[in-house]
């Protein structure tokens, strides 16, 4: 009876790890609420300090609009998984792992934008842009991962599913990146400004690359002519 | 094999978006009571320090209820949807990043009903207020979708259903912002007693304006005269 | 087709509820442990100050297991729910309610221990006994509901078994208003070993007091001779 | 009808023992980002601020790695789990009550590395082992019960593989009481290496010792020759 017991040990169904993932999206994106306060001012200027307190507002919604892009993405992968193996596994909790770490670069960015000078601003955003750069090579690796193992996908999913999503990907890694360093360089707040579109990138396309025709003709050979 | 293969992409049934909510929605609720803290006072008067921070307690019921209610919505709205496709998605997010959002005034209006002047009460109020508005809003945009939509729906649904609950979801816009306009204009208190009931009103009807006559006679049209 | 339409709209399934109220006690749970807090002490008293907090753990142990207690009551409740209907949503959400409030008087308990003086120290005690009785009080709502509507249980579920449940749910109030008593009048160290054992012993009766000869006698008539 | 009745009681499927406890993961995983804070430096001074922190960075992944490996256990421990009795709930709840508390130790670690003296950080290297001791304690327990309760598993389970398991469980109580030894006698920093490999060495064993020959040679009486 080795064959069902190896199964047990080295392969399983993916309820579990989808529950696992959904709670941990649930919680960081609801964490991120955490680190908008009551503005600490004396009396009568409620109002003004919590005009004052926008960059907060703006970080949390750049962090918030990434996580439920996350979250869209892997719900697109996971509808495409058959089985997870111990890889699999491990590469979805290195996703899970850059993705929890994201309130700690939104909360560093929001407060320097209000409370520290314009150097600290940079390394902020940069700092940010590190995270967020992070974030995306670990679904580089969680894509590749998929690529490589197309026994693990459900029979229907074409072959160029995850080779185009890795291009994704990629692209979230140079984006982020250049992000970081225009907004080092040039200005913080134009970094942020990436920050938001970012998520609105990946929102259009995340129905996958793969609608394009022109992705389409890079990453898809034809099937070979049959008879 | 193209036929599968787009389903996985652009439609899905809903059972992880179902987890995802219930996720937050559960986060959201618990997170409340940490804006509930130990009140800082000199040895000998917890009793009334505890006692003193009423407002914190009410705010945490008002804003308790409400999500209860939004839970419950989204239970109720959900129990009628068949399948949900991007769109759908985007909206069902709206409504948690905005539900998410709630533990921020709560805090900024029992903070203000203990320690700031009225005039930053009345803020903190109307800021509730917007906050309350906006979540309605996001429902209101979440209903309009699925009136649009009734290939969505189970094929049960009546299409009157999220015809009606629109109206429930306009009905708290124009509520929440009428507390925000007396609590800012009349009385704080005032406004908190109303963010008190609203989610009573909402209980009560949750089930449906739809088993009213009244509304029923204005938004259904009878079906044509068969044979 | 206005019966199913009818159904979606009153009564259903308990699953969504079941996953809603798993990740309200997952997250109280572990809430309890933002409470305990890195001791603010002198360099080199690290460890004095970690054993100087031993109320803390004494209160996070009695509330964790306050919780799992709850859990493990909530799940035998619902293995024997066919489905819920509005009224048993609301009865829920009331024993969430009063659940989610745990960690307040929890906190309030450990700080008074640790830092305020006896008079505080009854005042926490007996503020904790409150929000536990009124957890019971909750359950105790709960219970009746279901001895009042067997129509939703199961149908191999014994008629008894809630009314018995109603009992341990009373005796909860009573228990958790004497040591409420008893920690304000006597000592509130006492009191603190009354919150230490009540998880006790209702985790040893959690599979129904039914079970217990007595009990069945007072609660359980005979079925009528057949024939 | 008094079996079906009973199983109601003492016995019953896993589903939500996992949910539960996947959630309670989960947040644990979570909550540890909250440790990660914006430094309290100067204007101009954020870069090295961050940089200063990094013992808070080595003992959140410490503790990120043991509850992924923690939540890879519990998953293949289930997988082979058919029925789960109150013996078995409450192990897990004593498995969940040690994990929940890791980052109590994690975020005492992190502080001593930062501001305390050499004593402190021996202490909270100490502290950190003790937990993370219990921690395997409560896995030993967990899987000693499992070796001892055979009807609990599903049938193709081999029944070495909890004896094995609780091997590992062993191991782990000792490598964390010498990791304490360690970091408490020679270096807290040694300690902390230590805590960065324990996960990395559940990770590589973590499909079961079993599947290496000599732990097989060990624990696994061959079947009796049949004929």
């Amino acid at each position: 009876m080795s064959g069902p017991e190896m199964d047990l040990g080295t392969r399983s169904d993916t309820s579990r790890a989808v529950a696992f993932s959904d709670a941990i999206f649930a919680i960081i994106i609801t964490l991120l609420v955490l680190d908008l306060r009551v503005p600490d001012v004396p009396p009568g200027r409620l109002l003004s300090g919590l005009l004052h307190q926008w960059p907060s507002y703006v970080a949390y919604l750049a962090s918030y609009s990434y996580v439920a892009v996350v979250w869209l993405n892997h719900k697109a992968a996971f509808n495409r998984i058959q089985q997870a193996d111990r890889g699999l596994h491990w590469r979805n909790l290195f996703v899970l792992f850059t993705t929890a770490l994201l309130p700690f670069p939104t909360i560093v960015v929001s407060h320097a934008l209000q409370e520290h000078d314009n150097a600290d601003q940079r390394v902020a955003i940069a700092f940010y842009a590190l995270i967020g750069a992070l974030l995306c090579a670990t679904w580089l690796a969680f894509y590749h991962y998929l690529a490589r193992h197309p026994d693990l996908l459900k029979e229907q999913v074409k072959d160029a599913f995850f080779r185009v999503e890795r291009l994704r990907a990629l692209a979230g890694v140079v984006l982020y990146v250049l992000a970081g360093v225009v907004g080092y360089l040039v200005a913080p707040l134009v970094g942020l400004a990436i920050f938001l579109l970012l998520p609105v990138f990946y929102a259009v396309t995340s129905a996958g690359l793969y609608q394009f025709p022109m992705t389409r003709r890079i990453t898809h050979r034809p099937p070979p002519p049959s008879g």
